[in-house]
């Protein structure tokens, strides 16, 4: 048995948080790549130096703290969205090295630890674990731009200096992830854990619509083409049509706009947006993408503007591996008796990826509010201490 | 008779062209205050002391070439928008400068130029000559900021070493400004000028919808405070309901949107867009007010949203002087028989400011197929030069 120190892993949750912390409350900006990133990553290296482990840094910068031998890997991400909470990623990362730390103190089975880079999707979706995987080649990945126009091969250069090859993923045996669960539902049913039965999918593009930049004051309303009225039209007509498409757990975003030239007194000539959605069931996924463009090209046509779409970044729905899940739910169960559930993940994770290689399972704890990717993201802690154990008992179980 | 060179007048077009020259075709890039802005405005007034006028430059940037004694003022502004075409105000700034050249060579009456700054509105709305005509106060307009945050005192102090003091309005006996017409109609009717009756009224303002960021993911849709989906409710239903209210000349524009933090993965918390309106009729400028209050109010009461508005910026309809109008009518009658017409102006120009100060007037020339506020704005050459003659012929009418 596997007995992990509750004090020592929130003190290092806490000092993780000590890089990039912003905003308000326990806010975190550390996105991939950023000085603050990779300042982390230094700093987590020492800590899996310090708990025994091997570092090792891949050329696209995911950090792996390696147990002699064949052995389970555990961990997630610590790269932050543009503004994110502290937990996130870095909860998986840090409740790893305490089990991993806390397994070689009791001479328990070897247990690495990983922290994948761009979980959060600077350059595309779970970049790091995508290209480790196989998901993602890396000619394709570095040609990725980020919003700013900085190319993944731009970016992971600045970790160059501290990367070693790919690491082999025949030497571990399974993959558990551990991670906030970024929804309401554990945090609203008062449970403390949940033990993930698959992953949705997700599909993700850019929509550019194109019309014509004209005087705001000089074209009459009749003979404008207005990329904004165009986007809030596919948006409008959006919204109505995917109704007959979707389950009430389906999700659709337009999280990110871009006007051209953006100015007050000119009618937009060009609308650049994002275009994202997520469900469990394949099929489903590309029912919702040909209601999207069939959706966009008849606005287009419509209002005389033209559509083109970007490459479609996604991930398929993924299912977790059985026995791992059930080895999670016992320990669930001995842990938190009553206080657990079965549940599927809404949000993607690096699992997705590293289930292609390995078998991979997934622990889930709750979100106060359901909040997540916000500074205000936060997990009682008496519930972080819950789920660090339930992962130590699942790995530590005979 | 004043007798025009309009050789001489488009090779000092071109040349002034070559500051900021940029993007495709005739494209200009010459925001206020900006490099380009400031060292045309230098040129400027070299062109206008050879001309035999006195450069002053006024503590907002404003330029005047002035003529001794009392003086008809004739110009425009010399600033572009952030991507802009040749024309714009540049034409009216430089048929000034070859009008009061070539009345000095006959010894005709004195005649001195203008070309106002920042009447793109950078900061607000024609923010040069709002302020020389009392319709802004310095200090109201040294707070304005502008899409990076920079304020207007910040941007003024970068020409404060060219600044006199304001220029006594008192000087000048009349205003009259050529610009292109920005629309489509002359151009469409085949008409090479334009006399405006009156400038329609503006309203600019921006407003902010606040939701609730949180992960594209996890957030199920009947929980998400979206602020994008509050700003394209707001606009379909803006748009059902203004149909009660304008006229066909009516225009409004949502020409800028930030959503944060703007992000495929994160349900957008923050909108933040502008909302600007135009009309001849200050009482249906009010009506639109209410009707774009009330609907944003309610969106963002039925979405969970919160919703605040910015300053109002705005300059009321203004009719043009009768006197100078004729005059124009005149001139434009024997320079161009038939191929003319009086028209409202859509646009927004310096008259409707000056037009507080003095008696004032405009005249158009085509816009090609009506494009402006884009790199792609052009007028044919030969009625550039007709547009000149009839201004040369209403200021040497005796």
């Amino acid at each position: 048995m596997i007995r992990v120190n509750p004090e020592r892993f929130l003190a290092d949750l806490h000092r993780l948080r000590g890089f990039g912390a912003a905003g308000v409350g326990k806010g975190v900006v550390r996105p991939a790549y950023s000085e603050a990133d990779i300042a982390a990553r230094d700093w987590l290296a020492e800590r899996m130096r310090e708990a025994g482990l091997a570092p090792h840094v891949d050329p696209v910068g995911n950090l792996f703290g390696l147990a002699e031998g064949r052995s389970i890997l555990l961990g997630s991400h610590s790269d932050s969205q543009p503004e994110g909470g502290w937990l996130d990623g870095a909860l998986g990362v840090i409740a790893a090295l305490e089990v991993a730390r806390a397994s070689v103190e009791v001479g328990g089975p070897p247990v690495s630890v990983v922290s994948f880079q761009d979980e959060e999707g600077r350059f595309g979706v779970t970049t790091g674990s995508a290209i480790w995987s196989g998901n993602l080649g890396l000619d394709e990945a570095d040609r990725q731009t980020d919003r700013d126009g900085v190319t993944f091969a731009e970016a992971r250069a600045g970790m160059a200096g501290r990367a070693d090859g790919f690491v082999d993923p025949g030497r571990f045996s399974g993959f558990v992830e551990m991670h906030i669960e970024q929804g309401p539902w554990l945090y609203e049913a008062g449970e403390a854990v949940g033990v993930v039965t698959d992953i949705v999918g997700i599909r993700d593009m850019r929509i550019t619509l194109d019309g014509e930049q004209n005087h705001a004051g000089t074209t009459p309303m009749h003979r404008r083409r207005d990329a904004f009225q165009g986007l809030s039209r596919f948006n409008a007509l959006l919204n109505d049509r995917l109704r007959n498409v979707v389950t009430p757990q389906t999700v659709w975003t337009i999280g990110h706009v871009r006007l051209h030239p953006d100015a007050h007194s000119i009618v937009p000539g060009q609308a650049v947006f994002s275009m994202q959605w997520r469900d469990g069931c394949a099929d489903r996924l590309r029912r919702m993408e040909a209601v999207i463009r069939e959706t966009a090209a008849e606005v287009a046509d419509e209002a005389g503007l033209s559509v083109s779409f970007g490459d479609m970044l996604g991930l398929e729905p993924m299912p977790m591996d059985d026995t791992l899940r059930d080895a999670l739910a016992a320990s669930a169960e001995a842990v938190a008796p009553g206080r657990w559930r079965r549940m599927q993940s809404g949000a993607l994770h690096d699992a997705t990826n590293v289930a292609r290689l390995m078998p991979a399972a997934m622990l889930f704890v709750p979100s106060i509010d359901g909040i997540s990717h916000a500074f205000a993201e936060d997990t009682d802690e008496a519930d972080l201490a819950t789920g660090l154990e339930v992962l130590a008992g699942a790995v530590g179980r005979p």
